[in-house]
């Protein structure tokens, strides 16, 4: 083997996923960066850290070495290395490792806070491969179809939360907890949302009639996103059905999932090729 | 450049949302009011006006200032100044700037605590670019439609919110906290929207009993808003997708957002001009 | 006016709802009924009832008078006087009086608690206006053809809350609150229906990774009742739509409330009088 | 009657439940399972304890009696007893009645607590029937068809929780109670979730403003799915109605639980032999 095949079949396994090894390389990337995960929780608890604090080091480096490899490897089979470690993802390989060696080189307690936030990061990796599935498409494509909707309604929510946040204030005022208009939204959040925490909760007669009214609304407006986006994704589904035909009969109205067509049984198009645009022209 | 065309000029730019310079005015305005939004927050914080008391001030000025030479200017370029000024923006645009002056004439603290009251009401005016939204008019439109199922679905649930807190109070009573039916209704709602802050809590088994029922119901009905607003949704968007037809082809079946016809490629009716009655006739 | 005739269009207006007397008579009994219910909820505040004791009584007095008088007519004009005083609003109609004048014969104090609870169900009277509208059919018509998934739901949700009741009362126990396995179940409805008062929380990480578990599981399948309406209320919306016919051009598909042919403008029959079958026969 | 016949009788009555005879045993079954479960229920409230042992002690020793002799039929009327000894609800029959003799033989306190648990699992028994039910098909289907959805919707919703809760933790840290990413896991599963307990709440500025984003992310996220299931749901019913075809006219549009063609009035085949197939061969 040459060392060009080498790179091509390096380039297909680690950045493809259609291929078998390509498949099998990404789910031993999701294992490994969710035990990496694991380890970096169990470090958190303060009666594990205690007992197990040299182990759960070694695993550390254990986990940072193997990252090292993979990021060493990429930068190897990439065609163009450059553009890799400038991409977004080629930036957060890069920062999943960058801290384990700083640590080494820079033992500051309080960095490390710092260093555990950009290693969770790593995990989003696993959205590469969801980004192929076509039902992911569809629910991207509706959330993309409903977005001028979902701002109308977050602009809508934003007023109705100052306004509610400033008249709690007005009402309330800081002998009943709420010592500023920004605590006094986060109380409207809490109660719009339906969370209802109770660490900050009206006092006055009046007061609670408001939270009331409060509440009500944030009860009802629930009803808006998901109207809008069932509708939507009624629609794509609809669409996506219509989209995709047969080569034989060139009948429509196949499920997402479908391989072969319902009306004559002869193979559909590979799913994972009906590029159907996320973007369409006209929007 | 006459008077008169200065003056319609004017009016198109400020009052008009469909020139490039009409639109750049509006969102210079909607800045300027969010920013006199975010000085008004951080004067309620302690901390903040201890220490910046006298820059906040000046800002809260420099933005009464801009504000009235707006309220002037709209006087000004309104070809019925006295029809504008009685309209409910004109009495909100003046209600914005009134307090400050007033608050310099009189300085009474307690008096200040309404005035920023009004002063939140300014952000209402971003709801106006909202209006020219097609996505808006649909949404509006399947509100409209559902008033009636809206209604009954609400007045089922203040039968029911009545209802639990009478029961609740005879139930539980002044010595758990349920001293008076206001407060029990006030625990209801709390309870039927799923907030649940947790300061007012059954605690005899009959109550939990009342309470576990008020949950699961409140859990349940929040499906009927949603289910309303749903169906009328779908309705609405697939009534659109008829309405529009291609002045080319007269095909129908285009999204909301739509400038082209997806059939034959020329070019839509402006979506700013399909006007869809918002309150069809025989409703 | 004969005696005869008098009864007869006493009835009409008592009893009927579609002449505008009748209507007028309906609003005003709505009216008297949410007055009766306000003096009743003030009565229940102690600060108003220490100081308005005895202005409240009269009201009470004053609309235990009007409400002894509609029931007389009620008998009076009604063509079975037996047979309505048997019946369910005949029986809440007496309810709604009687416990006054019991009160005056024996003034217990105990015995007005349970007085109260009755008199609350006098607003369930506003339903009986609400059964007219179209809207509440379809509303109606929907929850009925849903009513085997929606039981198919809460058997489900009845076995999960019984389960997870036991979990935690076995894992958390009576030292962190969990007292009986009723209670235990108490806490599972406030976890599942995502109320989370916060009077009973789990202590230790098992107990808070079970909740956890209750709590996603409570969030997802609140999308199931959801679901199931809004796929019944979007089926029903069609089918109404495709059984009121035009009598002039027999086209379909005409809005709930829409009173004329959207295709040839002909008046379209009452709405009143478009009686879809609440049980269709077939189910 | 021949023993064998004894035998095929016995199988249809408990085994089956299409026939008179079967149902009633079922019907019956699932009362004696949930008085067993009242009886463990009011076992654990220790005021009942205290006072009635004896009797609830007698009460499971009949049920366990009863449960036995089911036990014994069963297996003596199954063809293939080993087969039905070894299948699921083979075990948690056998597991129903077990722990009461183990714990008369080693009456050890603690080894109750384990049995109470498996006692709930015979519950599940109830779903046996459900099955059945057409409208079961539907939802399971369109859960089923939704399941990819899901999955993707769960993996982002996870990797979500787990980013919140490192945030909180480095923001808020163990001084407010977050003493470790678990901990800190769990507190944003209640807040995403809505629940809301109020027993771990942000105290800083920061926390609380991360804490706002997480609410109206849980939120609107709630959106997602019920969008899925709703739009599946809808997509189910209309299949449904599609495939069910009668028999004299061949028309489609029944619903699913019509008896008759609404076109003919012919008999349409029997719900529970209208086999629409769960999974369907080409997903």
């Amino acid at each position: 083997m040459t060392e060009s095949s080498l790179r091509t079949s390096l380039y297909v396994i680690i950045f493809g996923t259609h291929t078998r090894a390509g498949k099998l390389f990404d789910l031993c990337l999701i294992a490994t960066i969710l035990s990496s995960l694991l380890v970096f929780i169990l470090e958190s608890i303060p009666e594990v850290n205690a007992q197990w604090h040299e182990q759960l080091r070694y695993f550390e480096y254990g986990f940072t070495f193997l990252f090292t490899v993979e990021y060493i490897i990429r930068l190897y089979c990439s065609p163009r290395p450059a553009a890799y470690a400038k991409s977004f993802y080629g930036i957060i390989d890069l920062l999943a490792i960058l801290p384990t060696y700083l640590a080494l080189i820079f033992p500051s307690v309080s960095f490390m806070a710092v260093v555990r936030l950009i290693r969770v990061m790593r995990i989003f990796r696993i959205l590469k491969l969801v980004r192929y599935l076509q039902d992911s498409n569809i629910l991207m494509r509706s959330l993309l179809m409903a977005r001028r909707k979902i701002f109308i309604f977050f602009s809508t929510v934003s007023i109705l939360i100052t306004i509610f946040g400033v008249l709690i204030y007005i009402i309330e005022g800081p002998e009943h907890g709420f010592s500023s208009i920004p605590k006094s939204i986060y109380w409207a959040i809490v109660t719009i949302t339906t969370v209802g925490y109770g660490d900050l909760v009206p006092q006055t007669p009046l007061g609670q009639s408001l939270a009331s009214l409060t509440m009500l609304l944030g009860y009802s407006i629930l009803a808006v996103p998901t109207g809008i986006l069932t509708a939507e994704l009624s629609k794509e589904m609809n669409i996506h059905r219509q989209l995709v035909k047969c080569p034989n009969c060139s009948q429509t109205g196949h499920d997402s999932d479908a391989l072969f067509c319902k009306h004559c049984g002869s193979q559909l198009a590979d799913p994972d090729k009906r590029v159907v645009p996320v973007n369409p022209p006209a929007s």
